[in-house]
Formats: C-alpha cells, structure tokens, sequence
C-alpha cells in the first residue's frame, strides 16, 4: 500500500488523522461497532446463505478442492515474475499472464490503459566514512533523484522532527539532512519519507537520508514514494535502516567530530510509461450492470517480491473470483475482480479507473480492497452508512466457523485504490487482519512469500469472495450514507 | 559468540547435543535446579553480603552515580571505533582505548599478546539472474575464499540437508549449492554454515549459499566463521537471507526452469595477525593469586557494531570492575576483568591464554563470561559441582531485588571462551537473560546499540559486578568437581 496520495486530497493535518485512524484499526485493537439502525428485516435472507458459506469453506479447508490454491498460485505468480514495479516488464509481463490464466479459469477479463509516472533504481550506496567506514543499509525512495557521477560526500545534521530542523535552519546549508524521528504510526510518520527532502532542500540541504517507517527492523530499510514540492530543488533522498538513523544521531549529538556520510544513487525519472488495470468478472444472472468490487494492487516496489503488498490482497480477490466460478455460484449483480496497477505511485491505476468508468459509479454497490496484509482474518472494516453496517455485520456472523465476525466501522477511508471511490459515498470494505507487523515488511526486500501462510490465505479468500457473492446476491444493496 | 570450534574439541555429535542443550538453556524455559548437596554452612556469611549487593543495585538505580553507565560508555565505544574484526586497526585501536580507559578509572591493566588467523571482506554482491534479476541480501563466511575475477555464475541446485545432498550428490558437480536447511537451534543448524562449503565441494560444487542461522529474519543475512576440511578444494561460500533460501528452494524445486545465480566476492585469507587480549584486575587483598575471572570478547565481526556480540558482554565485564572500584569494594581474592581478542576465529584470545597460563590455572577459582546477549538477567548459569550450585544458588537469593535469582545447572560447557576452563575443570558462570531474539541480531548488521537497553545493562552490571565480588570474597572458593 501507498498512503501519501492523500495528502494531495486532504492537506496534511486532515491526512495524518486519517492514516493514524486508519493504521490503527486493522490491528485488531478497537472493539466491533455495535450497528447504531435496525436492520432485521435482512435476518432471514442473510441467514439463507450460511450453507453457501459453509460451501465456500470447506473448499479452502482440509481436502477440499481449494485448499492451498491461494498460496500455491501466489508463489508461482512472484517466483516467476518477481516484484513489479511500475514501467516495469514484470509488471506487464505479470499482467499478460493474469489475462492468461482467468481466460483459463473461464473468467470474463480484459485491461485497461493507465499513464503512469515511471521511476527507476540503478545504484545505490550509502557509506559513514567518518568517523570510521561502514556501509549503511538504504533503499533509494521513489521518485529521487540521483547523486551527481562520483556521489556527494558531506557532514551529516540529525534532526528528530520538523521541528528541529527548522529551529536549526542554519546549520543546514551543504549538509546532509538525516531524520531520526521516532515511530508514532505509519500514518503520523510517514511525512518524513514524503515530504523530508522537501522541507530539508528548503534550507539548502544537499540530500536526506530517513529514518525507514517502520516499528522494527533488523537493519532493514525501506523504501516508498516522495514527492518533490514544487518550489524547492529537487535533491537525492533515501531511507535507511532505523539502527543507522539512531546511531548517526547519537554520533552527531556526541559532537565528537564531523560525522560524514557518502551517497551514491543513480535513480532517474524517465517520464511516463504504459500500464494496465486487470479486471476480471463474473458478471450478475440478474442485474448485470450492478457492480461489486473486490480488488488488490498487481504492481509493488521493485525490492522483494511484492508478495504481502500486494500479492496477497490482489490474489484473495482474484481467487475469491476463481473459487465462486469453481463453485459454479452466479450471483445476482456483477463481482469485478480489479488488479489495480501503479498503485505505489499514488493510486494511478483507479484514478484511471475512475475516469474512464464515471458515468457507472452509480452502478458500483460496494468497493472493496485487501492491501493491509493477509494475516489471519479477523473480519472487515467498512466506510459507510450505518444501515450498510448492519446488513454487513450481520453477514459476518455467517463467517463464525473461521472466527472472522468482527466488523469495525471506520470514520475514514479503508483500503488504499478505493479511497476514492468513498470519496464518491460507496461504501468502502477492506480486510481486517492480524497484521500488526505489516509495516515490519512493508516495500522492503523482505517482502517475500516468507511473509505469508497458507492456511491463513485460505481463510482469507473464503471470507473475500464469501461477501462479494452475498453483497452481489442479497435482494438489497449496501445503502449509502 | 562463535560456536564451532567445539567441533573440532568434541567431534560432531557431541558438539550438537552440547550447543543445543547451551542453546536452551538461557532462554529461561528451563527450570532452576534444585541444589543436590546441603551448604547451609554458608547461609550467614552469604547473607552477609545482603548490604553489598544493595549497595551495587543503588549504583546502578535511579539516581545512583553509575546509572546508565554500562550503557553510555558501551555506546560511546562501539560509535567511536565500529565493528572490531580481528585483525582490523579499529580492533587495536579499541584496546588501546580500553587500556587508557581503565588506567584513568584507576584499574591495574595489561595486554598479552595473541596472534590469530587474519580474514578480509572486500566486496561481495549475489544475484539472481534467472528466472528474474534481484539482488540477494548475503553475508560472505570468515574465511571464505572470494570468486575468480569476474565471478561465477552457475545453475543452483537447492537442499534441505546434508542427507539429501549426499542422496543427489550426483546433480552437484558445477552446481552452486544452496542450503535451504530448516532452523532448530543454532547450535542443531549451524554445522550448515560452519561446514556446508566442504560438504559441497566434495561432490564438486563451485560455490555454496548457505540459509544463514536465524530463527527470524528482515531480509537479514548473517556471517560467521567457517573453515575447510584439509581434503577439499575450498570454494566462496556466504549466507543469505532465509527468504532467500526459501525462495531459491520453491524454484528449484518447481523445476520451471533453470535457476541462475551469479556470486561476486572478494574476500581473502591473509596469514596471520597480531592482536592482544586486554585484562584489567582489582588485586585481592587476602589472596591476590587466587582469581575470579570475569569476562566477555572485545573482537567482533565486520558488520553491523559488534554491540551484542559482544560489546554487551565485554562492557558488562569492564563496568563490574569499574563499579566496584567506584565503591571501594576491594575483595579477599582477585577479580580480573578478561576483554578476550579473536573470539570469533574460534577461541583464539582464550587459547593463547590457557597457554600462556598454564601454571596458574589451579588459582582460578570460577570463570565468568557474558556472551549470550545482556538483556533482561534472569539469574545465571553454571556448569560445576553440586555444592559450587548450592552456593551459587544462594549467592544468587541476594538479587532478589532485581529479580535475578535463578540458577540454571548445565551439564555442558557455559559461555564462549571459557569452555576452555571448564575443560580444565574449573567451575564455569554465564548469564542468565531473556535472550529469546538473541539469534535474530547475531553476526549481522542488525547487531548496533539500537538492540541494547540502558536499564537492563544496569541490572547486568549490578548482578554480574555482585557476583563476582562475593565470589572472590567468600571465605571459600567454589568447590571444583
């Protein structure tokens, strides 16, 4: 998942309350919210579909025909392609083979054109050279610029936040600018890697290095999207194991002598590039146009194998496709399974999406996306009316077999791509998982198949593709607020 | 800590069930033995030292003159002079410094020469070329030889264990070897890393990644020492990332296609090297000839700040000695504060020492080493007579306060370098602490003062300090088997 997009739709104070909420939410911590509206009416309705989900089940549990299919078809798809970043040819590649393998499946699919940005990583190496040598682990942020030929070798200034930086503006001019700010929450802190060359070029720094955004490392640096503002000029930025950050900062504050660091990153922005958006469906027996979202992001970083983020929540939505045609279950709309592509550059597969396909949002009964992980399931959180929390917390209880019941309803936006179609009042679903160590992984090369579990994969799709086919096949629509 | 060179002392077998058997142990998941021999003669005079000990813990407490001591001095340590690889000239220049340290702390101090193989890591780079290119996060071994110019690039062929390696020796000729062994302990799993190269270039393999010995990894490759059997031609050999072996065994054994990587290593045996154990004493006022030995290894490898392995250990040593002669604390017998050199080489600084020292041996009276990690202490282990755990054992009832009173009785050596006095038969003492992820850190670049906590360096120093003081002020000596 990418999440600094929203700071162009909200402005920063807005986007930080909302990914700190957001961020918080899937870990399990906040309690169900009790449905606030009466909904009985559905109870029968809903409760007529427990043998369907029973059904779904059993084909991911022991001897079923499902079983493992998630995994296996995941790890085959990552080992044969790799991470896929975009204006990648994995990533087309990867898009070709998807096509393939859902015609093979007997799915209805096809793509659609997207114009991406596309970045580039050739090199990268970060050495302390004084006072003694090491490398320092890092991961070029996206969107950087590179060094000049022979890297820029300069003291270091560490800051904890903004803040400081600002207050010490004058000690800025020709250094490197490292952040060691403190882990808060993704969402809270996720501005350093965003934001930190800008606000550091602004005072004449001539490259950062920040502090990777994450809880825990076992000297793991991560990469991410940056954005240059336009203003200032743009310098080198890049993010580096957190035990690096803390100790150029205990170094720098020691003030035992000039602590100098050399950057050499060759990493390029060469325009745009051709992707697509992979849509698969099984289209409605009834109300063919009525549409169900369930999608994930194809494309990923180009470190690791893109597995968690996104090939878990891409794959539990196109298998959830997958297993329902295996089961031969038709539902009244239309589920459309989306693999999003150029979602790590700011959501620019569903912008296009949503471009191209305005005139039928008001076909699109409910979004819904996995890019929080795909640990063991605990439920959905869902953007939407309180009736909609009803009908779903209800259809929930059906998921009690797999102890998958909890829904929590969130004031912000869930899921990553289909933000912005809650920004167009559709309700909005995402998956709600263990996953409080998904910022442990999160676009590092540590993002592998390594990551994820079998039987917990299994789980997931059982419950992804058990509510797209009851919000597809319920008599009623999710209501909007 | 290293632990291969037991190989070579008890053969293999032995070896496993011994590091095994070490490796549980200071978890804490074992249980305190309870003392087989009656040394209630001893209850008063231990409780004697109640006072003393709570004199110890107040140094190391809030507001107490060493508070955050160990801590301070380990970071300002290991930022200064980096990782202390045997042979480097930060390694020297690091004793020196302790030298001049302990001198100003008015420590007697000396140095003794030790020489020891010399290994250099200059470069080292592993790729995946087919079926796609990555780079793979690897650590060459200590004393790998490095690839011809140019590198080699070849064909893996993947195994999950020397059994089926031999079974398929006949796939391997020309073939890089990778080792995706499961992890059960370290001291179960780490024949791989220390012999998987011979193993390998039996049957003709050009060069072997090894899954490095981690119950947990972050894309996190660790080193460590590895030699060759004499009969074989030595080949380049490193760990990678477990991911990484995972990742490389689905592929291969997928069979989809030929599995290609390419290693490039510039890593060189250079002869030998001269370096020094460093020993600081406080001179028994009764008995200056009888000795507690206290201890912990200065060198470290390459990577990462040598902080854990064994900063924690070497400075929790030092600063017992510092702390008690802060205190005036001035014991019947000698305490000397032993800063082993080349521990990682296999015991090189200890052998050097047991050597050179041969005729006192009979006047150490325990020898103490913290090379298990120094977080939160539960107590200590010991590997010596029933009745020297009695007393231990009751020594250990004063530390109460901070909770550190279990004793953990091992029927196989305790500590590192100090295996070579328990050969001897003279009573061995390690610390006991929650080391759970000690494995997760060890011989990485993940091993930096951001895995140390100040506070529970305080309570390392005061158990540690304490202990050795009673014991080499006691009226009598730890009984020997």
């Amino acid at each position: 998942m990418n999440s600094t997009r929203g700071s162009k739709l909200l402005g920063w104070s807005a986007f930080t309350i909302l990914v700190a909420a957001f961020t918080l939410l899937p870990t399990g911590q906040s309690q169900p919210s009790p449905p606030a509206v009466n909904c009985d009416y559905i109870d029968a309705e809903v409760n007529s579909y427990q043998p369907v989900v029973d059904r779904i089940i059993a084909a991911v549990s022991q001897g079923g025909h499902f079983q493992a299919h998630t995994y296996s078809t995941l790890a085959d798809f990552v080992d044969k392609f790799g991470p896929r970043m975009t204006g990648s040819e994995a990533l087309e590649n990867s898009i070709d083979f998807m096509v393939k393998e859902s015609k093979d499946f007997g799915l209805e699919v096809w793509t659609e054109n997207v114009t991406a940005p596309k970045w580039e990583r050739h090199f990268e190496k970060v050495t302390l050279v004084k006072p003694w040598k090491s490398d320092i682990p890092v991961s070029t942020l996206g969107g950087s610029v590179g060094t000049p030929q022979g890297g820029i070798t300069a003291e270091v200034v560490v800051f904890k936040s903004f803040a400081e930086l600002i207050d010490k503006s004058n000690l800025v001019a020709g250094k490197i600018v490292v952040f060691n700010q403190d882990f808060v929450s993704y969402g809270e802190t996720v501005k350093y890697r965003s934001k930190g060359a800008s606000v550091a070029s602004k005072y004449g720094a001539v490259a950062t290095l920040i502090r990777s955004v994450t809880p825990y490392s076992l000297a793991t640096p991560h990469t991410g999207h940056q954005s240059y503002d336009a203003a200032v000029k743009p310098i080198p930025t890049a993010c580096i194991a957190p035990e690096y950050a803390e100790m150029l900062y205990r170094m720098y504050r020691r003030g035992d002598g000039p602590v100098v660091v050399s950057i050499n990153i060759d990493a390029r922005n060469v325009g745009t590039t051709n992707t697509r958006n992979t849509i698969v469906q099984i289209r409605g027996r009834e109300c063919p146009d009525k549409v169900v979202i369930t999608s994930g992001h194809l494309d990923s970083w180009d470190v690791g194998q893109g597995a968690m983020d996104d090939g878990g929540g891409a794959f539990i939505s196109w298998n959830s496709l997958v297993l329902l045609q295996s089961l031969q279950l038709k539902p009244r709309r239309t589920i459309r399974g989306i693999l999003w592509t150029a979602e790590e550059q700011g959501y620019v597969g569903a912008i296009a999406y949503v471009k191209k396909h305005q005139e039928e949002l008001k076909n699109i009964t409910v979004a819904m996306e996995s890019d929080d992980g795909t640990f063991t399931p605990f439920g959905l959180s869902l953007k939407g009316s309180p009736e909609a929390a009803c009908i779903l917390n209800k259809v929930l209880r059906l998921f009690k077999p797999i102890n998958a019941t909890r829904l929590v309803q969130s004031k912000y936006p869930v899921g990553s791509d289909i933000e912005l179609f809650q920004e167009k009042n559709i309700p909005g679903v995402a998956l709600l998982n263990d996953n409080a160590k998904y910022f442990w992984y999160h676009h590092t090369r540590a993002d592998t198949m390594s990551v994820l579990d079998s039987d917990t994969l299994d789980l997931c799709t059982a419950l992804w593709g058990g509510v797209a086919y009851i919000l597809a096949d319920l008599s009623v629509e999710l209501p909007r607020t």
